[in-house]
């Protein structure tokens, strides 16, 4: 088979802790399942930025990226520990700002992040039906509210005013929301084939569907690009009669997350109400020590695309061996099923990766570090 | 006493019902606490737009609501029931717009919504320590991502673009985080008084408070008002040494009010962050049945504000008699809190309706509908 080629970014903070404990799971992993895979490490922290060059990457580094398959971030964020405040200088701003130069050098214009009830992870909602949702939130990744437009006139006076200017084009609409549609198509031929169990979703043109694609927006208060979203999904959703379609209004939308979680299935988002809403669902799955994610150009797969765990580099336990990994491993899992489209023992891989986080969550453990869990779930590999 | 005018707007749906359930309520709890207190009703739902007069409001509205010291409004949206569905024509952007006049014609700058756990009311978080949240979310309610600036360009083509702009002011900022500021500054007296229980909330600039101010912005992706707010927010702030001060990227605030909704005290955003916190607060404190919401304009008691609960107009049980109006009562309530800033009667007379919705939602009882309801708060407000 093919030999994949994985760059890794451990980033800040805890990231390099859960990369550090991720690495040998994809070494074992990969020789399990006849895997063909190596790996490169890039130490490009984002506190490098003030320390040594004034820059957080090299000159050359999109270009030296470009030649890897896949790319696997730990976290970006404050570097922490707390123990040495010194480094913690960096604003949100400067600190992230890699993260939103890889999305868009690379064009990866769709973000995902399955969410998905793990037996054994943190319930935060009281409903016992939140365990069966199984959504999966897509966000449009390259434009809207983050094309970092605007201004601010008669800086510091009295009469001062920002504006911020949101831009949405049809062509990154049309792609975004095919994208969706397509997605549902898989869910739902998946559950015809018995792989997912079959569920039953409404449809806002009557009936039901075996799947559906939710469109939030805010259109009754920002009209311009919710009427823009709401004409696309509307002409795209044609070419999908088996797909239920539905809108929520952004509002409404988080409420019924936390209401009834497993009445959605595919959700599309804008950039700011997609980060949002991929958030929520994040932790009302299980929070953040389960929740993976991809940042991806679906209609070219020639391009590296960027997972990442949902959690930041949370610089308070920083440096202790305390991170759970398992968030990092689920989005190896993730990385390894993109792979495995094309790549068979990819898929195995993956799946082995994923069979062995859900055993190890839903045992009873007492307190542990990041060490123990590691080695907790790289013996759950083992077949049994 | 003075004599409060209250100008009443049933709107549309549920609406209806849940006003003509509380206009009772009023007056028992206006002769009780001997408040004087007169109502007038104007039916001017959102449905009699394109039915007579192409208008949803007669055209001298905002002259006679101005003669008012208060609105008290059903809820406006989709007019329902179902068993008519000739009538459901009108999408949100224009049966939504008379809320949008009444809080731009009355400069009603500010949105309310305080979110406090009932024993009794629906409990979505499964942890336990949620019962104990008791925050208070201002909103931005006259700008920013709500000014209805943009547009389409070459619609309908290939290369459309569809613009919406922010728009922030330093002068609506100042007044709105100011605001923000008395109001943890009120409930630090309330505290230290002992008429609200004793809080520790952290502040970043070190150590605990008793009160705290927490700011919720998207500055490392919209930086150009994220950065007027957080300016605004540090200078007003100095003017607190008091109150803690904390900021919250929007998307980590939803995600700790699933997580920890107790560790908030005020928090203070923009109109559509706000818009979406406000809602998510509301679902976390027991859902959209014991919700309030006031716009007001705190610069200028003159000016009538606009109460109404957070629900919608639910055109789905509209007409059968099975709305909840208990948010409408705790609605009212905070509209005689309102007043009971000038007038002790008032003060009473909410906590009168408070107390009895307190009683009412702390018992079990068999399903109801809103004649039920109401009956059964209306007996629990004698005194017993
Ligand atoms: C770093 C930040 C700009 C980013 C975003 O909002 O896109 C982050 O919150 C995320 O969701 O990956
Ligand atoms: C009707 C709509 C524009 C409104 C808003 O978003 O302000 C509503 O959701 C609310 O919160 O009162």
């Amino acid at each position: 088979g093919k030999t994949w080629k994985i760059a890794v970014l451990p980033g800040d903070g805890i990231g390099v802790e859960v990369i550090d404990a991720t690495l040998p799971l994809l070494d074992a992993v990969a020789e399990q399942s006849g895997l063909h895979l190596v790996h490169e490490t890039f130490p490009w922290p984002s506190c490098a930025w003030h320390r040594e060059t004034g820059q957080m990457m090299p000159d050359d580094a999109l270009d030296r990226l470009r030649g890897y398959d896949a790319m696997l971030l730990g976290a970006l964020g404050d570097p922490g520990p707390l123990s040495d405040r010194s480094r913690h200088v960096l604003p949100d701003g400067i600190s992230l700002a890699p993260l939103l130069t890889l999305r868009k050098e690379f064009d990866l214009w769709a973000c995902e992040r399955p969410a998905r009830f793990y037996p054994g992870a943190r319930r935060y909602l009281a409903d016992p039906r939140s365990r069966d949702m199984d959504m999966l939130v897509i966000r449009e990744n390259s434009e809207g509210e983050y094309v970092n437009q605007g201004g601010r006139l008669h800086r510091g006076t009295a009469h001062e005013t920002a504006t911020q200017v949101e831009v949405f084009t049809r062509v990154a609409t049309e792609r975004l929301v095919r994208h969706a549609f397509e997605s549902a198509a898989r869910r739902l031929e998946e559950r015809r084939r018995g792989h997912l169990p079959a569920r039953s979703f409404s449809d806002d043109r009557g009936g039901e569907s075996g799947a559906q694609v939710c469109l939030v927006t805010k259109r009754n208060a920002l009209p311009h690009w919710g009427e823009l979203y709401t004409e696309v999904f509307n002409e795209i959703g044609r070419d999908y009669p088996d797909i239920g379609m539905h809108h929520e209004l952004v509002d409404a939308a988080c409420m019924k997350f936390v209401q009834s979680p497993w009445q959605f299935d595919v959700v599309v988002a804008s950039n700011l109400q997609g980060d949002i809403l991929t958030d929520l669902a994040a932790v009302l799955s299980g929070g953040m020590g389960v929740a993976p994610s991809c940042n991806i150009k679906p209609d070219d797969r020639g391009v590296p695309p960027l997972f990442e765990p949902t959690h930041g580099s949370a610089p308070d336990i920083a440096g202790q061996g305390r991170a759970d990994p398992r968030a990092m491993f689920l989005t190896a899992a993730m990385m390894l099923e993109w792979m495995g489209v094309e790549d068979e023992a990819a898929q195995a891989a993956g799946l082995g990766i994923r069979r062995a986080v859900e055993k190890d969550l839903s045992e009873q453990h007492e307190d542990r570090g990041t060490a123990e869990i590691t080695a907790a779930v790289l013996a759950r590999l083992q077949p049994e």
